[in-house]
């Protein structure tokens, strides 16, 4: 692991074993403890700091802004959770399996609060800024939320739309959290750093999509788990835009297969035949492409750069 | 109606009916424009506009505030009242029977984010304090409903724990709309607001709790409701502190009766048995008093100050 990212990450778990909750009600604050210490990459609240020295050489100053990054990615899973129904979390049950619908509600809305709390907790010269900057974002990632609501009862939904989505719901918290860290570190020109995460959180979604279909289990997926439970991703939206009529077909009919094994079989052969994995490879390329071509554009610390590229490396593979 | 409060009122409603929110999804903000838009005595958003005026002599710079408030407010509604399962709101059905369970999580989400855009909504010297009392009480809020949920399922809960439960969960947005109008209007010393406001909240709240139980239908609620509902007041957690025994196990008979009509009178004799409405109209005369005193401490704007002395008025009732 690139050091100054595993110095990064010891610090962040450090902190965020350390966040100061008040005593009570456990019922509100003990869920916060338990979706926080699950772990996880820690990617956003590293990309605070990451974005912190970029301009100021250290990232000392932006913790707790980090912090807030975090938490309000964990206030969202708590209540995603809920709306997907979803029962477990990182090998865990979620938060509202564990102890009950209303306490994840409720909990997380306190996680939102939380993170606002930590994001202005000490006056600076750039707090409107910061707190403009997070709000929007926030905004769009709610915003995300629910158009991924709203498609999943929608039959035709464009690749253009599909990018949208996905592009609130996950690359523009990565874009705020660079953005907002490089702010307290003194930095002005932001403009390449959110094309650069925003362009790394649209590659890191396709290669995503692509490793669930076509990737080995080293990542934790079942092979094809995507196609199983019939989730709109990239690699759906492709093929039906790509097939004629009679590839149509045989695409419903595959997804219409009772074995699961067979449904996925049948689907992978029809990507296949429409080459699907090398346009969604291609795709992440381009992605990837844009976010190395941003990252050159920015004069900022030669070792964070470094590191921000070695990030990219872990997120999508190499691309040079 | 006081003529100050008018002309708030009157503003507030026509800024509510101007927000600005985004063009979509309409499945995250057509709730946000419905909840808002079903009225009230907007209390809290005054709360702010009146706090403002008390050291500027004028209100127009805590507006954005003032919404601010309005909309965490209403934040708490939507997603109170999915924690309740409760069908109806104003007369109307709430936002999670109109649309969904998902939408009213999602869309309560967007409003305290839309809550932190408009408190933060311009740059100014003390948005650091603005957004640390605003957080701190949307915190308390939290730990207000938390506690009420707990005490639910709680069989002993004191007057202590009750009275705490309705400070958070009730007193000390008013203290908080009050407190932040102050701040942007450039008061310093907040301490006797916030004193004011949190009496007044509790001072209400226990008038609340009697009218429901003594009072006429002039407030449009079923005399009797809470009884029937087996809700836990001011007043029954006040008859089982002082009844002996016997007049306990009369309580729980009187609770346990099948006939609403019944119970509601058979309780109500206990309570008249032990003083309870006295013993409650002096509690909330004791808080309005308290109320009275932190105004006189006041320093500020003498029309301001008039009008919040006829708006304690209005919430609990002549005490001098």
């Amino acid at each position: 692991m690139n050091q100054l990212y595993a110095d990064m990450l010891e610090q962040i778990e450090q902190e965020i074993s350390e966040i100061n909750l008040p005593a009570g009600p456990s019922n509100l604050y003990d869920p916060v403890t338990y979706i926080m210490g699950l772990g996880g990459k820690r990617v956003r609240p590293i990309l605070t700091l990451l974005g912190c020295r970029l301009f100021s050489g250290t990232h000392h100053q932006a913790i707790s802004q980090a912090l807030a990054i975090e938490v309000f990615h964990n206030f969202t899973l708590v209540h995603d959770d809920v709306m997907d129904s979803a029962d477990m979390r990182r090998g865990l049950p979620t938060v509202h399996k564990k102890w009950s619908h209303n306490i994840a509600l409720l909990s997380g809305d306190a996680m939102l609060v939380l993170a606002y709390q930590l994001l202005l907790d000490k006056n600076h010269a750039d707090l409107h800024k910061i707190s403009t900057v997070f709000s929007k974002v926030a905004m769009d990632v709610c915003e995300g939320q629910q158009l991924d609501m709203d498609y999943a009862e929608k039959e035709d939904v464009s690749m253009a739309d599909y990018l949208e989505m996905i592009r609130k719901k996950t690359a523009v918290l990565l874009s705020g959290s660079l953005q907002i860290g490089a702010i307290v570190g003194g930095g002005r020109n932001l403009e390449p750093l959110a094309t650069f995460a925003e362009s790394v959180g649209l590659a890191f979604q396709v290669k995503d999509d692509l490793l669930d279909a076509f990737g080995s289990d080293e990542f934790g997926k079942a092979k094809g788990g995507d196609i199983i439970e019939g989730k709109r991703t990239w690699l759906t939206i492709k093929s039906y835009e790509l097939a004629n009529d009679a590839t149509k077909k045989e695409l419903d009919n595959a997804y219409g297969l009772q074995d699961e094994n067979e449904r996925v079989q049948s689907v992978l052969a029809i990507y296949q035949g429409l080459g699907i994995e090398s346009l969604a490879e291609a795709e992440v390329v381009k992605y990837s492409r844009a976010a190395s071509r941003s990252l050159s554009e920015i004069d900022g610390d030669s070792r964070t750069k470094e590191t921000m590229t070695w990030l990219v490396d872990q997120l999508v593979g190499r691309t040079t």
